[in-house]
């Protein structure tokens, strides 16, 4: 099999520039778990991805143990100062306001004010991102400094939301391949303007889609979800819970992929999976100095995906693991914090994810004992010492195609990339020395 | 489940001291593989224990490959040296007798008294502890800087002892609980006057057995035996091989147990039991640097419960271990070399293995993706970045609480002594996130 | 079972010069893959092994995906420089034409004989051994120092050879033992004048199948292949692959075995046959300095035997690994580079290998705890700190006798060379406490 190189005239420049400027296009919209924010940005999604499905939950729908929530929009917040100076302003930024706050409008004392108020003492200058979505409440985020300074007094607070019935809102699309058997993508929408920790991975995702659209044969169906976090992963599961459990052969959590630095690996849950399996072959030929981190340290979807008695394959890859580095969660967290490299490099990484999938295969050979590679034209017909080594990969390939292994494990064992066993394989299966037994 | 904290009222200096007082009181005792001292050690044992069996087997019953031993009971032995003086003398320390001596009353020159004299040349101040079961003889034992100074002449030996028909004795304990699977405790009762092998055995068992007397309800039965070493075990096994092939899911022999340094674990013969489990996880969290003996350095009663066809899941636990400190099997082991620090250390290991059996089973999440913590009151209502640690422990537990796994195996994967865990699963069962579906 | 010493009587020092002498007897003769030099090769081997059969396979014969090719001898070859000096002479040294050449009798300029010729830069001093089998051509190999002072003008250039319908020729031999089960030894006969690689091969090989005959009792049935190699090997098991995979149970390919270097292991395609197992037992106890090879490193008639669909349980044994060695494939690998002392090394590491399979054998223990040792007279009656480890390895095989481990599993289980375990074996089995449940 040749490798699926359909954006091969994409040009790697443009997906760079793309994957940035379409995070650049989506950080100021005002993201939550539900309501309009999510709503625009599968809109923009759907403008690369035109098959992509939208579809919409209502508020109160049980999935699973949890309940579909509210829908909540907001307009407007800010804090009026004792001078009536606008000291915080959700104009300005989305993470001022603590997601899925109550409406408000009334004076009130710094003092009973500080209840409502979220800093970071030790990143005074950083504003942090806080979300109450299962307790009523409202707040407001600021930066440490300006809390300190502030002056005893009344303070005027104004928020102009709502949190009303509506629906959950996420989008789904299906790129159909021969096989019914399906590999899985998620990442989440539910973020507001921040830009490793959400956004990232729906640009990144967008343009996987859109390289697997331009490739002429798919062998996997693939099912690439833009959900909101943690309660979008439930509803999802529970709507189409045995559907994945059947189909899916790997799956990738794509979040926190946009900054470039130390590429990182979360394992399933008994990280035994052909998703583990594929993320670690790829990392550790692509980034040796990866770094693997135990599902103890979950955190995103990969807690529903990987829960008991849903058990999907699946594993997350990463930059900077969320929580790890000081940005997150974060108004550093903002699009000085990626780049358009590190975007690609995400891109890169999970691509050959999944050209080794679809590549992967049992393969077995057809002779027994040594194939006669001369007479097919596979051997240099003077034997030396050197001729053994030229083809070593071949040989070593042969001798592991005995029907027990995929060619990710035939890969793994004789210690190359799965990418430099492709064209052997090709020239393998035309000679007639292999052939497939399974997929 | 709670654990079992039944003697939280028995103070624990009184623990310390009764195990202690109880090591002194047996000291004196000269014990052997059979006889009085044997009978006097259980009605000791039984004083604290009332429902202990005492059992006698008759001389010459078959058991397995061996046969129960004549009865050898000693009144008085010495050593009259050329000039009439006592300079070895039963009445001071039963260590002089080699264990199962014949009774002898003659004149004999140094020469000739030499071959029945046992010392240490590299300890000269111990008088090592001897016996010779299985081969009729007679003998003393002596520190070796006496031995030196022996001048030649005319000695005198005595010995008052029989080696008749009669019984081997051993004791035993059941305490019923709502299984009828056992725990297996296992200690001997043959040696004379030393203190840490082997007085820290039966005494920490004693206290044990106590402790789990006063629990208001035991999972387990236990089966809990004070035997003489190796006949005694082996007569045990060939009457209850069965019941304890059938029943018994853990054991644990008890020995060397009271002096306090490096803690010590001897492996089942292929170390792969629940015993060998719970014994690791506890020594590691309690004792990081104990020390893990293969089951090649056994010389103990885990000989006999690991034997091929026996194949008891059973592992050893011990302070220091046998054979490997320089008192070992001489007079030096005495009650100085134990404290009653180390006796209760002792005691709260095995009561700590004990406690994580009782508390072990099988866990199965009752919902599917993540339970919703927060509505019952298990989840803090407001998201921070500290927040996730706070049910970090919660959701590991969950998460492979999948029914593949025992408690003990999930407290093994996520990292955390098992006794962390009890707290929580007590609260996931009350709030019906979790069942039981296999202990 | 006591060990097999049949060559007890035969002198260590007559089978060191044997050996020796051996290799410089068979050094001069031409081999290649067919044709004389192997028939008289085999020749030389049967008059030591009178029972060997040599069989002839004509050219053409379909071998799996090979064809037996045709028959190739020479007489004589030459080149004379312009002046008509013979500078290069097979007479002299076989390694100075290409295996299969062609025959060639014409005048030619240097540019055009360049082509022709074959020398190592980096070793200047050696002649290469270089051949082509399936393409033909013609080329003489000498060193490159003389390649380099050759002038400019017309050269002769002279083989007699001819390459035509003939036969493959190998040897055979079958020594019976009590079981249809067999270990299989495989050596080459295919190199021209060369040491390590191939001649210590047979020569070894020839005196293990010697020893073998000296035997009284052998439990396995020997199957000992000298043959070309790669044709040979996949001649021969085209031939005989049903009986091959039926009953053997270990083997060796025996080559590069005479240096005396370090010794050197490469496993079968999964490293886990019995033949692996024995190999680095023996290896670990005899020579725990050695290099262990994966089977990526293989090169030689392991390639067939353990190929998919073949897959014999076989190891390859050496000292210096083909390949790895710098006078490997050229004139170098002289009667220089072998030495007595290394050739009988390797004959005694095959011949102990061959004895641990023949005393392997599963054992149970036929009593119930531990045997009485004492009153089969196997244990002493003075019980000290000392006696227990005397008994102990006696104590550890039994403990392991349990019909789950054959003799060498419990070996390595006790940390003992499975020889030392020999006399115990058979002290056990007469006194009636283990017996055999399966070899």
């Amino acid at each position: 099999m040749t490798p699926n190189t359909g954006d091969l005239e994409m040009n790697k420049e443009s997906i760079k520039q793309g994957l940035y400027e379409f995070c650049c296009e989506l950080f100021p919209i005002c993201r939550s778990i539900t309501g309009d924010g999510v709503r625009e940005t599968l809109h923009r999604i759907r403008e690369h991805l035109p098959a992509l499905e939208i579809h919409e939950v209502p508020t109160g729908t049980q999935v699973f143990d949890w309940t579909v929530p509210r829908e909540w929009n907001i307009r407007d917040a800010y804090i009026l100062d004792p001078d009536g100076r606008k000291i915080v302003d959700f104009q300005e930024s989305n993470l001022h306001v603590v997601g899925y706050s109550l409406p408000v409008d009334q004076a009130i004392s710094l003092d009973d004010l500080q209840a409502h108020l979220h800093s970071l003492p030790e990143q005074p200058d950083a504003v942090p991102y806080i979300t109450s979505y299962y307790q009523e409440r409202w707040g407001f985020c600021l930066n440490h400094t300006l809390r300190q300074s502030l002056k005893p007094g009344m303070y005027r607070v104004f928020i102009d939301s709502d949190l009303k019935d509506g629906h959950l809102t996420y989008g789904e699309l299906i790129l159909p391949g021969e096989l019914e058997d399906e590999i899985f993508l998620s990442t989440y929408i539910c973020h507001p303007s921040m830009a490793n920790n959400e956004l990232s991975g729906p640009a990144v995702t967008t343009y996987l889609a859109r390289w697997l659209m331009s490739l002429k044969n798919r062998k996997y169906t693939y099912r690439i979800v833009f959900i909101p976090e943690t309660i979008g992963s439930i509803t999802y599961l529970s709507r189409h819970e045995s559907i994945l459990r059947e189909r899916v052969i790997a799956g990738f959590n794509v979040t926190c992929i946009g900054d470039g630095q130390r590429y990182s690996y979360l394992e399933s849950r008994y990280g035994d999976t052909l998703a583990d399996r594929v993320a670690r072959h790829v990392l550790s030929h692509k980034h040796p100095d990866y770094m693997a981190y135990s599902f103890l340290d979950r955190g995103s979807d990969e807690r529903q995906y990987c829960s008991p008695g849903i058990d999907l394959p699946l594993a997350t890859l990463m930059c900077s693991k969320y929580g790890t580095y000081p940005e997150y969660h974060t108004s550093l967290d903002n699009l000085d914090f990626i780049t358009p490299v590190g975007l690609y490099g995400g891109y890169e990484l999970l691509k050959a994810c999944l050209q080794c999938l679809e590549a992967n295969e049992t393969l077995m050979i057809r002779v027994k004992c040594e194939p006669q590679l001369g007479r097919r034209g596979l051997y240099p017909t003077l034997s030396t010492r050197e001729s053994n080594a030229i083809v070593r990969n071949m040989m070593n390939l042969i001798a592991y195609a005995d029907g027990r292994n995929d060619l990710l494990q035939i890969a793994d064992r004789i210690n190359l990339p799965m990418w430099e066993l492709f064209d052997i394989v090709t020239q393998l299966k035309e000679k007639d020395v292999i052939e497939v037994v399974g997929h």
